[in-house]
């Protein structure tokens, strides 16, 4: 574990309880403020620090990174730079500049006031390029609620979905990032008892509550990643809602899988919380039987136990929690998930998104869509201003969370928060 | 028409019988020789002519383009800076330097000198970071005989062929430029009589010949782009060779679509010849019936008359042509794919690559792919070294080539050339 995972630790930022960001977290973002063009920042308490400024500074001397890669408009160069080793010397650096008994910095008052920002002034951008954005289906209460509604009970699980971890390659130019709104989507869509398709504005919006972790550079095309390796080519993860029009999918997906119903929009929260942060709550996957073909074979912590919420905050800006579900219930880990995408020679790059697939636990209240919340609408839930939800209806936003504690030690990722407006007149 | 479209031009620099590259043509590229960094150039005859140095040399003044695009990696900056009209500016610029009637660049024996190389002596690359790759199914005969072979006959095409340009999202990192080998790909595939999955390389290799547009930036996410507007976004053509595992697909590609079984690795040959300069050969589409919905509605020319050729060159360099199919054997438009790719709001930026599935005409030779050809294996075909071919076997180079001619100027693509490498052992 690197020094920055001690939990005595404590920083002269005052982190306010509750906060996601205390000095063992210092999650990576891309930052402006009026004053600021685009570039990187850690969050600590309710601040963010200016790594363009605190580089240029020189305090980052002895780390061997550029001190242009900090004013950049997208993390990228910083993860080629550096590599999962800089990353974790640049972090460490960090702590030790945060913590409390250390005036390096805190001392330095006009570096304090130049590099130390409110996080409510700033405004947050994607933090990545994303190159290429894959989407999994690793939940197996989701696979298997799916299944359920669409297919049949006692074969809910397709054949192939216990051997792979099923994904399939998503829309990267339309991943935004918490805050921006998104239009209610227009497409095809064909009821059962209609002869042909009819066009207009989707009606059955959903989000899926999803992790997206963010990969650095990895080996040349052909060469694969193992199990052992993949840890090392991931730079930290994010909340991603993984936005479906479950209409447009229906009539659209067969035989090639999802395209218009999801490339529309997907959201993700803009810290990237680094895998390192993450080390206190890694536990053991479940196990897994059928046994795995040995290139998915894994041992140890797999897992995350990350606790995870979806709200539904209505117009009237009630925040209403629909579902409470956890990061832990996964059958396929994140090492599996890139074992698998590399080990046909596939390449991948940084800055690149992999999501999880909806995140289901076995409890309803634990599902990650309205799909399964309220069972292909037959289900409703009612909202405390006594409306009810089948699906996501205009002018709602969905937020999502997510934090664990331990030790005392609260690491968060904020949250994702994304409003929908009506669909643009055609 | 531009005046680079005048089939009475000849150029200063000697173009041979049978070039893809006349003065009409002027694909654009990014290539590199031992003393150049890659940078754009445009093909002409048997030549590159060196952008970078005629832009330095002051010969673009005109055209408010600044130098330094030329002097990039791929053409992603280039078509930012341009646009559509940017580049057809460009075009007939170029096409007047290198008329032989204009001594303003043939007579400056030194600008020739740095400006103009053989074709023989560059390396050419990627000529586009591609942001994301979306590959459709938009041959009527392909989808036919591919439902023939794997569901029936009867209802070869499933009900939303004729209603859905059908499209998924692919791999961007593993598009390679022709001339890079690809070793075999390895992975998971389920014999129908097994009871579990096994692992190993790839027994059922395929190409498919299929042509990728490049887009220019589109509008901002949420906005559409009608068949009307959607040339107005797209840059030019290259030969795309989708390379499919068919054994990992079967496996796979349930629910979700295909996923490791083409993200291996997709060949594209390295000149984007623009639309402009296909503008001769455009014709009409076929007729659509079912009548399509409103927004992929469109009129005039929308097809291509491009008449394209799959070659296997065996081990021994024996040439074998397998394929002779057309690029207007399309029932979708590059037009209605554009609109329907957009339609629900997704954006799309400068660089993205858009394939138009295997193309297939009626007749047996023509189709696009060994799983057409040899008819699920069942129909071998024979080399000229006697060997017998039902999918590609290591140490075949699969040779994709396209060209046309109308009033004596013919307009090519040069080739996209992949050689297959046994799998890496495990």
């Amino acid at each position: 574990m690197i020094a920055a995972n001690n939990p005595a630790l404590t920083s002269w930022v005052t982190v306010p309880e509750n906060s996601d960001f205390p000095i063992q977290n210092l999650p990576f973002g891309i930052f402006s403020t009026p004053d600021r063009s685009r570039r990187v920042g850690v969050a600590i308490g309710d601040c963010v620090l200016d790594l363009a400024q605190v580089a240029e500074a020189g305090l980052f001397a002895d780390l061997a990174i550029d001190a242009a890669v900090f004013r950049q408009k997208s993390l990228n160069a910083l993860m080629r730079a550096a590599g999962k080793n800089g990353i974790r010397g640049l972090r460490d650096r960090l702590s030790h500049l945060l913590r409390d008994d250390n005036g390096e910095l805190r001392d330095n008052a006009a570096l304090v006031d130049a590099a130390l920002v409110q996080l409510s002034a700033v405004t947050m951008h994607m933090p990545v390029d994303v190159g290429d954005y894959t989407d999994f289906y690793s939940s197996e209460q989701h696979a298997y609620n799916v299944g359920c509604m669409f297919r049949d009970p006692d074969n809910a699980l397709l054949p192939n979905w216990k051997h792979i971890p099923v994904g399939y390659h998503g829309r990267a130019s339309s991943i935004i990032v918490s805050g921006e709104p998104v239009h209610r989507p227009t497409g095809q869509t064909k009821a059962d008892d209609a002869d042909s398709p009819s066009f207009g504005p989707c009606r059955l919006l959903d989000f899926e509550l999803e992790m997206g972790f963010v990969t650095f550079d990895g080996k040349p095309l052909g060469q694969r990643i193992s199990t052992g390796e993949a840890e090392d080519h991931i730079f930290g993860l994010v909340l991603f809602n993984d936005w479906s029009a479950r209409d447009l999918q229906k009539w659209e997906y067969v035989p090639l899988g999802p395209f218009l119903a999801k490339s529309f929009a997907s959201s993700i929260s803009p810290w990237i919380v680094t895998l390192d942060a993450l080390e206190p709550f890694r536990i053991p996957g479940p196990e897994q039987n059928p046994t795995v073909l040995p290139y998915l074979k894994q041992t140890g912590a797999t897992h995350v136990d990350l606790p995870l919420q979806v709200i539904i905050e209505t117009p009237d800006g009630e925040e209403n929690l629909v579902s409470e579900s956890n990061f832990k219930h996964m059958y396929w880990s994140m090492r599996q998930q890139l074992a698998h995408h590399t080990v046909n020679g596939c390449n991948i790059r940084a800055g690149d998104m992999m999501a999880s697939g909806t995140i289901s636990g076995s409890d309803r209240s634990a599902f990650g869509s309205m799909l399964e919340l309220s069972w292909k609408g037959t289900r409703p839930l009612t909202m405390k201003d006594g409306s009810e939800r089948k699906f996501i209806q205009d002018g709602d936003t969905v937020i999502m969370r997510g934090h664990q504690i331990k030790d005392n030690v609260r690491i968060g990722f904020g949250e994702v928060r994304t409003t929908i407006l009506p669909a643009l007149p055609f």
